[in-house]
């Protein structure tokens, strides 16, 4: 892309939308059409493939790059790029962005807490106890205070460091895992390096996992490290299906060393109908909806990505293709 | 009290528990048997009435204190102390002290914060669809993003300050109602005055309730108040039962006026079988265990009011009887 390309109201930089589950043009298309500079396009619309610069996307087909030689730029819709990265079309020069958006961010922040207070004070038992219009307050004498009750974060980028606010605002005291050193907030002790899901999940009562899906994270959530964490803690699962061995957390809930799960994503998804997961009496079940992009933030990510790599400058959110986020 | 009183091993400072609900000496004995210096005695086995110089209390009966002619320092084992207050015996110069416990306000804050998110997100749509294995994406669509809701506070003192917090870092922009004039955290709007409570809930789309119970307070979440809010508003009330009144909650619920309330107090406690709150489609019911103050806490709160009071200074902890909190 060359700096005159994209000079309002002359000159127009012209992507296309590629996506197999969602109506983008539908989600987006109202955002983006008061961008001046940028067409967007159906693949179905576009008028000269070799016009096409970038691609907004989500869950591409595997070969929905082949047709466009001149993409520069592959804007993903949301914070998770591994269905992309892996895309066998995706051409090796091309920048990949993400949206980093931290309204997305708190309101995953707000689905974690609500969550880990739900396996902390077994906020179940209340509902199930209003049914019956049984007033029991014996709950509250085994309550272990917040205190002593270590919430783990597998991943503490843009998500887990929001999350770990809030939960840490609720006096849990918070660990969390990261692939390299760096700083912290306050009321968070950070474990880096190859062995640092192991040992956060080790000491977690309740394990929260925000990880992207790479190469090093896949199946990370398995029977090793299940048998690893105290007995009864709690998984709440946030990242990617493929995290998790579907087969091993069902047979540590069984066995009780996993006491009780919040998933939010599957490797099916929709989860199928007959999956065990869905009775599991200890088992929370939330659609892939633990958090969400607004249609303005995913517009601002695009035309801030066109504008930087315009500029010659690599995207501030340009993910790295050799470690996969 | 005199200095002299609490030297430990040598004098001893004799109190008495007061209570008609709950069982202290076996909840707080314990913890008070390490204490140099003090002891405690259930009512009948106090050997000489005219020597008890401090009570531990919680729902006292009616002439509790009349037996006790020397008393100068009530302790409650909790934040809230308006039953001890409305104590027809309690001596007029007698120092009434509360509980500061900040684990108490985390524990607070991560129940307030369930609440919250349980309204904002519709958290019981989701429990509903797992019932019914549905992959149902489309609740995320309606979703408001948590800068766009008000949440209102009623009380910005220990508890509602430390709910802030949680509510805040969660994107929530929050409005506080106080008597006085004073600081507020960041994220956080605060408004006194005899009209603070109207003017925050008049502009909060999940109003949480967390005063004391006084005479300004009382029937203070009345079909005025529910009218004033937003229409579809959520109430979480964490407060004392004698703030709700509770046919106008019922009322404000069955015109829409209010979408769904969390209740965890309620004017007759337990909550009769009875009681048309129970089987409410959209009203949570908890029997009173938003928080709870460990035998520590309260342990710890009673020491240092002794310790202060026998120091000649007025204790850190002392509840002001003319605003009655
Ligand atoms: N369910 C949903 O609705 C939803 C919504 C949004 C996101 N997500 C998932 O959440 C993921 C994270 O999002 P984000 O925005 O927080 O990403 P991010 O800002 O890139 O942060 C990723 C974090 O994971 C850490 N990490 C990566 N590989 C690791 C490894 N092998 N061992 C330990 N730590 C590792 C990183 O460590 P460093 O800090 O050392 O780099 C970083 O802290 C996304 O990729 C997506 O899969 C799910
Ligand atoms: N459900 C439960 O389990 C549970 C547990 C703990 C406490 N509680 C209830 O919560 C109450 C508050 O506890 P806390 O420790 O936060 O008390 P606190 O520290 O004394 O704070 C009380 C707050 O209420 C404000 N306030 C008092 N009267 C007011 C009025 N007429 N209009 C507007 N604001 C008024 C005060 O304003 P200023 O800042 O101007 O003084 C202060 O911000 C307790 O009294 C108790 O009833 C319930």
């Amino acid at each position: 892309m060359t700096r005159a390309a994209l000079k309002p109201d002359t000159d127009v930089i012209e992507g296309v939308y590629l996506c197999t589950s969602l109506d983008l043009p539908d989600l987006f298309g109202p955002a983006l059409a008061g961008q001046p500079g940028l067409r967007l396009y159906k693949p179905d619309d576009v008028p000269d493939p070799s016009r096409i610069r970038f691609a907004l996307v989500w869950r591409p087909a595997d070969n929905a790059f082949d047709a466009y030689p001149n993409i520069d730029l592959v804007q993903v819709i949301a914070a998770g790029v591994d269905g992309v990265l892996r895309n066998p079309s995706l051409p090796d020069g091309v920048v990949v962005t993400r949206v980093h958006d931290t309204e997305q961010a708190t309101i995953m922040a707000g689905f974690a807490a609500w969550h880990v207070v739900w396996h902390h004070r077994h906020m179940g038992n209340y509902l199930d106890a209003q049914k019956s219009r049984t007033w029991d307050r014996t709950t509250i004498k085994t309550l272990r205070p917040p205190s002593e009750v270590t919430v783990g974060l597998l991943g503490y980028g843009l998500m887990g460091r929001t999350i770990a606010r809030t939960v840490a605002s609720m006096g849990f005291p918070v660990l969390a895992a990261t692939r390299t050193e760096g700083n912290s907030d306050p009321g968070v002790t950070r474990v880096s390096g190859a062995d640092a899901v192991k040992q956060v999940a080790a000491q977690s009562d309740i394990l929260i996992n925000i990880l992207p899906l790479t190469g090093d994270t896949h199946d990370i959530l398995n029977a090793d490290l299940f048998a690893a964490m105290p007995s009864g803690a709690a998984l709440i699962h946030l990242g990617r299906g493929p995290h998790l061995v579907e087969a091993d957390l069902l047979e540590a809930l069984d066995k009780g060393q996993i006491g009780g799960a919040s998933l939010d994503v599957f490797r099916q998804e929709p989860l199928p109908s007959d999956h065990p997961f869905w009775t599991h009496p200890r088992i929370v079940i939330t659609p892939h909806e633990a958090s969400v992009t607004s249609p303005q933030a995913v517009t601002d990510a695009l035309v801030r990505s066109i504008r930087e790599l315009d500029a010659g400058e690599r995207p501030t959110a340009t993910v790295d293709k050799t470690t996969g986020y």
